[in-house]
């Protein structure tokens, strides 16, 4: 009996199917510690016991992005181990806070299907949920192109889901007991309130990070996250890019990290509207970053925290003061990486 | 007087010499984090306090290997300073779980030395000891290739200890509480029990993970082994090979972790019979791994966990479908990096 | 309202202004395990629980040397995001231990300015704290050069502090409950007592640690200190020296590491009596170090431990047999990197 796992293909994702993924994982302190020393990460309510208790929490949370890797890293072996392309991510919302300590699983369900028309590959779309004794923390809806395991087995009728272009401000879940910290000080490094920041502000976060292979490896392995692109030079040598391609996730990660300056306030990251990986990355490439405010929405019933619907811009080896985007044709400039498009609670004045 | 730490020689090594190494270490959930960053474990009972408990921890034990690693590492400075070659290991086993907190201190007793006819080296063998709280939690028997201080001396009575090849099933310690999860959902990844094992059966186990410095030496420093080989690339540049060693114990890790695949239920390992490292690691080499049933024996007392018993083979640059080991003039291939012969426990049916 | 972050600039340090640092941090096991695995530190009285309270310690504290570089890091975007040049150090005191799950937050206030006679830039004095729940553990001053925001600004009168060139024993501060511990299997690695040191003399710490962009980013990541010649590769290309610059206080914690050969026994660093970074150190230097023991002095009510002045000199691609530190023309030699001075505690006979 092969013991080899293959992950599945096209063919095996029927519209319904669960998909319980394996190995739960227990977040700790090491772990943020960790996360913190390979991507930067200064929002204070991840930082400090202290200022988190200011924000209503009993301790620090996890980085939002640290809980996505995790629930999305448990999903590769399932959903994405033969996809040949990640095509993007909806719908996802961040429903508790996790803390250090906590035991996290992740599950999906197929709620879409669509085969190319070259009979080789086809779309998949997934929700995945990752859970924390049985009570969901995140849920998102992300799509891969998978490769069929036989192209001669017949097309499955198309099922596609109806998606969000973006979550509406009423469909966020702000944590229970979160609430806008009382900050004299200015101990978060800045003082923005939602009412100083207008819709189409761009913010150049000015600041560059390299990455370099063991870093952005030692990330993805944290996440467990086992796509052989990453970490397989040998392999990836005779590859499309010749190298080992650095985890998208890692990207979003150092981006957010960058973001801190002009966003230092941010207390929760509490949606995902989208996100596009524009173009491959790689070990050696620096990072740059920009953001830009696309809406602002007071949130229902709380007078203390407003949402701001961002654009988080990363560029390689780029500094964004020119805020590098799309070209003419419409399409990503090649030194896009990276188009981001979330929910963020910030204190109101 | 001089503070300069110069090592044991061969002369120094008198069969029954107690050596009490330095520096006790309390391992912690920082520890397991950057184990798991570093190498990419995935095995349920480290990665999860709900898995364990389900295994009938209290918490998560740290890998096995860590432990391993870290009383390694603290008998390096008293028994392998001076060292030309570790030359093997045999009769290790893990007596009890470790938990982030224990406090971890080694100690070794020279078990036997003979000397090279060349005059200038000898083997030495230590019997080395873990203990937490005085309580030991794995022995293992090493020899070494050591230096004379002076090849004038004269040479010791050649004295061997008597070592089993392989240790017995009876030998084996199963830690106390230890039992097969109930595991409904195949949270550890893969239904597999001992049942689907069969001796002579080979696992290739597909993935690479290539290394690269930082990685081999952030995870030799958390070990606290002191080798120089590892970390001094300036004076490496005019040594054997020009280039810093890799960690033979990094080697065996990220085997182990690529060895999920296939071995996904393993709940502990119980014993170590042996281990070569048949060629040297460099940064850059990309690690694949294989695996052989040589052994499965049902464990006395036991329904629930069964003992497999393993060969581990570690390859550079070489992927494993064609499981490489030995050449037609009985020695190892080039791109094998190690053969490693362990006891593992898995669930029974 | 431009949301970026400027830093500031000479004109905006007037003497007495009190600087408030941004980003309260929780210190964890975590960071204390990636510190470790990126410096290598084996003083037992970080490495174990149960080594630190035999000292009269509840636990483990960290380092002396992070809560060091958590504290410095914090003051880098208000203090040093327009600096040329890190000065110097002085009145460098470590107050109280600082263990897992303490929060710091850092303050400042200017002690003193000079402008320089070009107009563009200046000098400037700051006293920095680090604190925890109010209470300080850590205080010094340090002095960078800074630039001007314009050059046509007329300068303020120049003001200087008072600073000692090195801290007496009686301005030390022994941490609360500190003893020497009881240690009669010389688990500290060492047995070495106050009284085995002499003035004069000079330790070779031997082992030589090569480093790697990826250890560097991540240490100074983990103190969140964010000075960019560190982690901008593509700017540093353009830059003074065409690839970007190590901290140097990841040079000063792998000198520390090192120079635990010797100074196995110390089991705090009391005081900072200052500190040059001599020369630029980049990824792929290999860092060698030597102490001298530069005074040696008791404790005012104190018969268990004594205080030594020492200097810790890190030097690059060169071993230390011959302590390098200065050419006949009193200037440092291209390969020392640091020359630090500072007082420690010993257990004494």
């Amino acid at each position: 009996m092969s013991k080899m796992a293959e992950g599945n293909f096209f063919e095996d994702f029927a519209v319904g199917r669960p998909l319980v993924h394996g190995v739960p994982r227990t977040v700790t302190t090491g772990d943020v510690a960790l996360y913190l020393g390979l991507t930067g990460g200064r929002h204070a309510v991840h930082c400090a016991d202290s200022f988190a208790q200011r924000c209503g929490h009993p301790r620090a949370p996890i980085d939002d992005l640290l809980t996505f890797h995790v629930v999305f890293g448990k999903s590769v072996p399932d959903v994405s181990l033969n996809a040949v392309a990640n095509l993007g991510y909806a719908e996802g919302r961040f429903l508790a806070p996790v803390y250090p300590g906590d035991t996290l699983v992740a599950r999906s369900q197929v709620v879409g299907v669509r085969e190319n028309s070259n009979g080789r590959t086809g779309t998949v779309y997934v929700r995945t949920e990752g859970l924390r004794d049985g009570e969901p923390v995140l849920e998102y809806v992300r799509w891969v192109m998978v490769r069929k395991r036989d192209p001669a087995n017949p097309a499955p009728p198309a099922q596609l889901p109806e998606l969000k272009p973006a979550l509406d401000v009423e469909d966020l879940v702000v944590p229970a007991g979160l609430r806008a910290p009382d900050d004299p000080d200015g101990l978060a490094g800045a003082r923005w309130r939602f009412e100083d920041y207008e819709v189409g502000e761009r913010i150049d976060h000015v600041d560059g990070m390299t990455i370099e292979e063991a870093e952005h490896r030692t990330a993805t392995r944290l996440y467990q996250n086992t796509a052989r692109v990453h970490f397989d030079a040998h392999r990836e040598k005779q590859g499309r890019f010749g190298k080992c391609i650095v985890y998208g996730g890692h990207v979003l990660s150092l981006a957010r990290a960058l973001a801190w300056s002009g966003l230092e306030t941010v207390v929760a990251i509490a949606g995902i509207n989208g996100g596009t990986h524009a173009n491959p990355c790689f070990a050696g490439d620096t990072v740059y970053a920009w953001s830009e405010v696309l809406d602002r929405r007071p949130l229902p019933d709380r007078d203390d925290l407003g949402a701001l619907r961002l654009r988080l811009v990363a560029a390689k080896d780029h500094p964004c003061a020119d805020f590098p985007l799309k070209g003419e044709d419409g399409r990503y400039r090649g030194e896009v990486l990276l188009d981001f498009d979330y929910w963020a609670l910030v204190p109101r004045a």
